[in-house]
């Protein structure tokens, strides 16, 4: 158990339920049958059968019964899972209007796709819920004095107020990244075998895009399966947030300082050592998760030298990296909130000398 | 000389002269002047000055001669350059209606984003420039055949306008990413001490209007000292950018092998050692610039975590890794660009078995 | 299920079983039990407890059964799993000469070092078959001429024991590194509250030789709780490693081109749009695991930056990052061995005009 | 002017001189110049030309007179500096024993590691140094309280010795690893166009040693044109470094801050706005040399993936790092020093209560 968001202890302090649910194995399954059902009703567009032949097709996939450990020994030979998707599918629907045309980035990116949008707008919520929870933090205490501090050291006393609207003000303008990025990732990925969608001749747009209306995603004139940019800026995005979050967590770690003294939080974390202790856990797992994500997001761009039609080696890069930075921006924005609640003062109460 | 950006022989690969300029010690020292100048003479909108103290401070600055090297002394005292500036200019004009109320941070982001924007200009007028060539070649061997190649294998052919406008069709979406986080980036930094404008009184809000609009800048309600993600946002956009060119460096150097043979370049670089080669090195250095960007990436979101109300050590890391970033992109997108220009010939003349 | 290595499917790509075990949850926690048995045994040379009620303590405590799971809301609350791991090995045993003196990182980064170098071990066993099957192939195909490319260019014949020494060679020089760094990671932790072993007294020493002797570690004369550059130097080990790996994969990518035709590879992956491809998936993957590596590796040197006597944020970001690191080289070298097995030549048959 | 490390005035801050020497345009000309002239002096053992030829030709070499910007506009054609150097040598020497049986790489690798070389040198007695300051300090102040704190907190109290030991400890460590990797890394570099010294028949051997003699450095029985992982090793250890003292800057801002007063610093940096303030700008210097060193390592590691026989691409990224991350470490341990003479006072006068 290596990963922190699955970990059975570790995962109490890094997971978010609802993020995690967006991405759990069976959620990514479901996508991927959600398109192969859409790509079999459609494909009569592309000519590649029957009406109703992909009408059979699609509601017999729909109703398929499948354990994602099924797929891992065909992972393991083919790298990728959609070779023994298909291959299933087809024996277990006894269809043939299955997956022709189509290609494993198709279904894979298409798949990631749609945990990525609902993940976004999980983000998107939680980017309204810490800012109204800091607002309310500002409208409580935002008048107390608090020491100005520049480079570490006392500078002069400002507000309250003007420490919390350096965690707040970004969070909204991280929303309008958000709104503006959306139209660019939260796109079906149609190409087949070499990204030309050769296969489906001059019905290829009007299947795309009933393909894309049937899965809530948009279309594109051609497939991106070798055009990262939307799924790099998503993560550069995503690792904005949680600059922000760690910036928020990093500050309030400091305030928290006995001599410092500059918050009060209930509820921190144990020692094993000092009973008296209260750490500022999920403050300091703010700027973890921070530093996390930029770590990740390098990796997210080396990917983007994707080469020729399908990079094997970038594309799998991708599957490492993404979906722990949604996970972490997920448990920030999630942490963030909760430490908001913790926040019991803020500021001094007295005008500081 | 350690930056390959200036160096007397590595500058011949590395280094694009108009962006360089952009960057120069007397474009970031005239920067900082034209913000010392705009301070002095709308002072007086913010209680600092009377106007006409202000006027002639303003004229007077603008008239001052400084060599680069005379801050040399005083950043290292410092930390940063601004108070041997300050001190500079006021010995040199005799003025005292100067720098009040500002900080340092406000005279160097200021003069980061003049840069900045400058060279954001440039970068789109390039991204044009590309876009054209790009188009051009589509024109002239778009309906060649190629082979596709998918995870390094041969796949099945496509034509050379379906690799080509994998290389095209980012760079439009990369004009509209700079149109959206223009003006998230292009702003006039102005806080003073803490960061909360306490200087200047009712009249803040108009002074920094007048300033922002005198160089041609944003403002904003208040200082983004603290919150540093339209920066980390801009360097994302600049590694999506080189990340783009990269993936076609990657693909030419590929398509150039002897055995593959589906572009033909003139004007390759020579070898010490065989005289018969032609190395891709253009293309080459895209690969390289592209990932050069995707590391420095990581630590202009690290440097999001920045506490409190400054933080010299995040700050200063933006220093050592932005305008490296900048100069990096340019000279990518000029490369890119000189790269087209060597290209005789794409995919194959006749129909692929 | 984010993480590739616990994935339903994608663990059939990214998981090594051998490797996976030595981080499971079970082997973690059965190792966080074995530091507090034997801190209970020896517990007495710190005057802590009489030898007797620790030689209880530490055979109750070695009885108690415990699921992973049960650490969970601990974890959430007190950002670690020890204050919870210690209340139930105190409840379940009825014992209290437990953990007294001790602080949680001494449990935790004990039971990480435990689980590393046993997977240090591991890959030392692994460096030491590649090498030889890299040999192997050597003896078999070494001879044979192969076209020497430098900078993507065809350049002058060599051999393939030329190529195969660049993939065979660093490996030796990684089984130095491991034996050169292993003194310097394979350390028990004990350090206490604040890391000065004040509570153990004159028998500190005597204390700590007895409980590393027993757990096969070694130890040092202070707790190296906020020291952690050999955490980091071995990721980085680890990154040479699979950098090394990386070399190879990206030229058997390279060497299996249609057009270059350097090597034949038995049973590549499939393809679901191209039936006739023989994707050579493990050689990608040595790619994206090497740069995945890379990637990692510079969060682990963030993490050097380990403020005071206990940073949560930077000893954190360690566990996000490190068990990582040490599958992906685990899967790497057994990636590598596999791959070599599939090679049935390498080379061309005859001489290169 | 973009890097800082040239800068005018960012020099100022971030630039050492003794290093920044070493790594001089001139000084890499010389040592380019100095494996010439060595390449030409030892020839006649691999049979390129007489003993006679060769010592002409070297004592012609040695005293040519070459400014760094000729090989400028050779760079930039072939991607490399050296056949322009090799052209111009033999123009003003009129000598034809010179280079043949060489490639680029020979000559650019010898002449960085002999840069890195020296630059170890003085990093080995500048840890030398850091180490003793530290223990002058362990010795005036060691004995003080201080309040230990973890995870942000006040947790019990410790000495000034106890924090100081994790400041001082790895640097011993640090010259550990010094000394093993230096034999992994002092290698001259020899292969010839392919890496294989097929040029210098049965003498190859005795030629590059003799080479390596002169150049003092040691010698490898094949090239490491393809074989990375001495460079990233060394760049792993720079960042080790940095690591540590950004640790100890890091604690050092903590201590300085106003409330927690656990150091006495004299003579920090100066603000423009607030003319009170002392500001740690040595100590932020530290951590922001640890985040930059730990982003550059990334790069140092995905240029492990250096394909074929030698990469363009791999090998220019390297270029654009590892001089940075050796000045950067440089500047760190000066600064360090620096700043352990600043420090006036440890810890509290006073027992704590």
């Amino acid at each position: 158990m290596t990963g922190v968001f699955n970990h059975p202890w570790l995962s109490g302090l890094f997971a978010d339920g609802e993020i995690a649910a967006l991405w759990s194995a069976e959620a990514q399954l479901a996508h991927m049958i959600a398109f192969e059902a859409a790509w079999s009703r459609h494909g009569h567009l592309g000519g590649l059968w029957s009406e109703a032949e992909g009408a059979a097709a699609a509601s017999a996939i729909a109703a398929v019964s499948l354990a994602p450990e099924e797929l891992r020994d065909g992972t393991a030979q083919d790298g990728v899972c959609v070779p023994a998707l298909v291959r299933l599918l087809k024996e277990r629907t006894g269809q043939a209007a299955i997956h022709k045309g189509a290609t494993s980035q198709d279904v894979i990116d298409t798949a990631t796709v749609l945990s990525l949008v609902r993940s976004l707008d999980l983000i998107d919520q939680r980017l309204v819920t810490l800012g109204d929870a800091l607002s309310d933090l500002e409208a409580r205490f935002g008048d107390r004095p608090l020491m100005g501090r520049t480079r570490m050291q006392a500078a002069v006393p400002i507000t309250v107020a003007d420490r919390l609207q350096t965690w707040r003000l970004p969070l909204e303008t991280h929303r309008d990244r958000l709104a503006q990025l959306r139209p660019r990732v939260a796109l079906v990925q149609i190409g087949g075998a070499a990204g030309d969608r050769a296969a489906l001749g001059v019905g290829a747009d009007a299947m795309c895009t009933a393909i894309a209306q049937e899965l809530g995603l948009g279309t594109t004139p051609r497939a991106w399966h070798a055009m990262r940019d939307g799924l790099a800026e998503t993560a550069s995005t995503l690792s904005l947030i949680t600059g922000t979050l760690g910036k928020m967590g990093q500050d309030i770690c400091l305030m928290a300082q006995q001599g410092i003294d500059a918050i009060t939080l209930a509820g921190g974390g144990g020692s094993s050592a000092m009973p008296h202790k209260q750490n500022p856990v999920q403050a300091e797992l703010l700027v973890t998760l921070a530093r996390f994500n930029a770590v990740q997001l390098s990796g997210m761009h080396q990917a983007l030298i994707h080469e020729q039609e399908r990079s094997g080696a970038a594309w799998s890069l991708e599957w490492m990296l993404l979906p722990q930075m949604v996970q972490a921006t997920g448990r920030a924005l999630g942490g963030a909130s909760d430490l908001t609640a913790q926040i019991t003062s803020l500021g001094a109460r007295d005008r500081l000398s």
